[in-house]
């Protein structure tokens, strides 16, 4: 299905793309908002044409390996074919129906046989569904209201934690409090003597805030948490939105050995078909059960279909390791070829969720730069947020992205000569 | 693709909606939560298995008219074959990509050309994405934080909106002041002395809440909540989430002849494939495009190419007006089933989305008894819940589902004989 791209094509004509941003600015406020408007990066396309395994095209039908995965859904690669096939053959029955279909209880079992710390699960079709209901289950369990959030942490786009304060009120921050990631003092400052009605706290496996550079959990911060959760009756919630099933199958911090109470998820859950989580265990389970949460497509069957399909193939593929393989050997030359170069680059966290930012470049002019010549060279890559690595990419792909990416390098030496 | 039902079987042997039920009451808590939840119907089977045009058939293969739609989506039948067609050839090209499909320009254009007061669209996933999306807006245009909002109004299940309380703090509900629907004098009295802190008022297009009988909006009602926004400078929001496209090709107080200034969509708008979306006028145009919100599936162009068939088709087949004269016939048809079987009947609300509620009934014993027996002669229908109908009902659905109502209401006086 795939083509070698040609990476001395120039993609920067792209007329198909600036018709269509015109046409949107007519019809949609800015032409387009949310984490895929590209008003801001001119130079990355703004609308997409088509897509298979991993690479994508745009509508000037350049060709890119992509390595956004269309910021996290995509695991298996575009078009899976198993998964297709599984959504198709549930939509040839039903998809949105009275009420749900038995595959509802076939992907819950599915979570809780595969997550170490879920009892049941719940679906919704958002990741901000499912951190909102994390933290509406947390406090009708404890009675409680405050939420600690680390400062900077994207746990979704609703008024409660959008990361823009448009529109939003004070009585939606009122409960919350914010800590810093990997440090239980703050959470302990932050708290003070409000401990009793702590509902809950929020941590993501990772700090993977966009446009810094990421940084792993400490495994200590982890025990810690855990423990102090557990000394104040708070719901600990692992926000595995955007990680979950690419750092492990299963929890992400499963592999710690330390047990959480809540986790949303959503993302990568059914390979870009729009599902979203929340597992728990027993002690939330009653009070799951007891808050109202719902949506007219919450129980659509092709979308569950896709989501128990993604599960077994994650799991049957050993995917966790085929793309911590893959991002380590992209890591690796990418490093190199930052070094050749002369670039003093920050490539942080994941192998499968890099991070690239550019050292002395706090304005991003660097990265914004890098990630044009990447494009320009048919390598889909984010100037500011982190990257998700496909299990779809191939050793062509690496080889291309690589090469591409190398070639960004070079013409950013060009731009900014050595000193 | 229809059978005729035969409404004398008997539809109460459910062996394997027992036990999915079963099942999942092991991994979700309740077994089953939110607006399809039937543990307090247990005549009405959980689990559906598939579905066809105005037909669907439960887990143990009984067949029923469907007088629910979904609750509302699958507004031009289960599975059109047109939408599907738009739908799988998107699905061929791509759905979850690194930026929007060119279909979102088209959604929107199509979003801007059908409804009256729409100068842009945006789009997202759930009715209640849409609703809040219409707060947020308006908050961000006015500078303010107040929201009005009609008594016993279901305007979506995030802890802003949703009916029941559990895990909802106050600040949740610190920025709301009810009204009474259809009495603007309720409004001046909510509103008070801050009249100056208003961003919006929320309405319905007619009441359609829950275990109620609907009624019609009051035209002097709708011109007056219209003059009392613009005399104190908030915006009017019409939540045609249920409503839209089923009373009107567009807006749904058009044909009122009232403006409104944002709209929040969803249900009906894409035949069942999740999606929503909100449309405004040009004097909000800047804060919508000021605010953040995004999802991981917002973008998603099968969804959006299913909605731009959707709404095409509905035009082509003048569904409205199909709709409107089916819901005619069944409405004369039940209200004479019901007389002659001697039942006081409330058969309220638009022909296409009416409420069958009993006279003398606060507890719903006759109206969940009613809807049991109707079940079971293979007429879906809820027994406080508004129902929808269908664009796809043949005139033959439509006889069978009268045939079968007759037959409940039969039933229902064995149950309770004439005093």
């Amino acid at each position: 299905m795939t083509t070698d791209i040609d990476v001395t094509a120039d993609r920067r004509q792209r007329s198909a793309d600036t018709e269509l941003r015109r046409r949107a600015k007519a019809v949609v406020p800015n032409g387009m908002y949310g984490h895929e408007n590209m008003n801001a990066f001119p130079a990355i396309p703004q609308f997409i044409a088509r897509s298979r395994g991993a690479r994508l095209w745009d509508v000037d039908g350049n060709e890119y390996v992509d390595l956004m995965c269309s910021w996290g859904p995509v695991i298996l690669g575009h078009g899976d074919p198993v998964v297709d096939a599984a959504a198709e053959e549930q939509r040839r029955q039903g998809d949105c129906l009275n009420g749900p279909a038995p595959v509802m209880v076939e992907l819950a079992e599915t979570f809780v046989e595969t997550v170490a710390d879920a009892d049941w699960a719940m679906f919704a079709k958002n990741g901000t569904d499912a951190t909102t209901m994390c933290c509406t289950i947390a406090r009708a369990q404890t009675g409680r209201t405050m939420i600690l959030v680390a400062e900077g942490a994207y746990h979704g786009a609703a008024p409660w934690c959008t990361p823009f304060p448009a529109g939003v009120t004070a009585a939606d921050r009122a409960n919350l409090l914010q800590y810093q990631f990997n440090d239980v003092a703050s959470i302990r400052a932050a708290v003070g003597d409000r401990a009793g009605d702590v509902a809950a706290i929020i941590v993501s496996p990772f700090r993977h805030d966009a446009g810094y550079d990421q940084e792993f959990v400490d495994p200590t911060f982890a025990r810690d948490v855990r423990a102090y959760c557990d000394e104040i009756g708070a719901a600990l919630i692992l926000d595995d939105v955007r990680a979950g099933f690419r750092l492990h199958h299963g929890g992400s911090w499963e592999p710690l050995g330390v047990p959480v109470d809540l986790t949303p998820w959503s993302k990568a859950i059914a390979n870009g078909y729009p599902l979203a989580a929340v597992t728990g265990t027993d002690r939330y389970r009653d009070a799951a059960g007891g808050i109202f949460v719902t949506g007219s497509f919450w129980m659509g069957a092709v979308d569950m279909a896709a989501g128990l399909a993604t599960l077994t193939e994650l799991a049957r593929r050993d995917s966790v390791s085929r793309m911590r393989d893959l991002g380590q050997h992209l890591r690796t030359g990418i490093v190199a070829s930052a070094e050749r170069w002369g670039f003093d680059v920050h490539y942080t966290g994941p192998a499968q969720m890099p991070n690239l930012l550019f050292g002395n470049d706090s304005d991003y002019e660097l990265s914004i730069a890098f990630s044009a010549e990447a494009q320009a060279r048919g390598v889909y890559v984010h100037p500011k947020h982190n990257w998700f690595v496909s299990a779809a990419m191939t050793d062509g792909d690496l080889d291309m992205a690589l090469t591409g990416l190398d070639g960004a390098f070079a013409a950013l030496r060009a731009r900014y000569p050595r000193s």
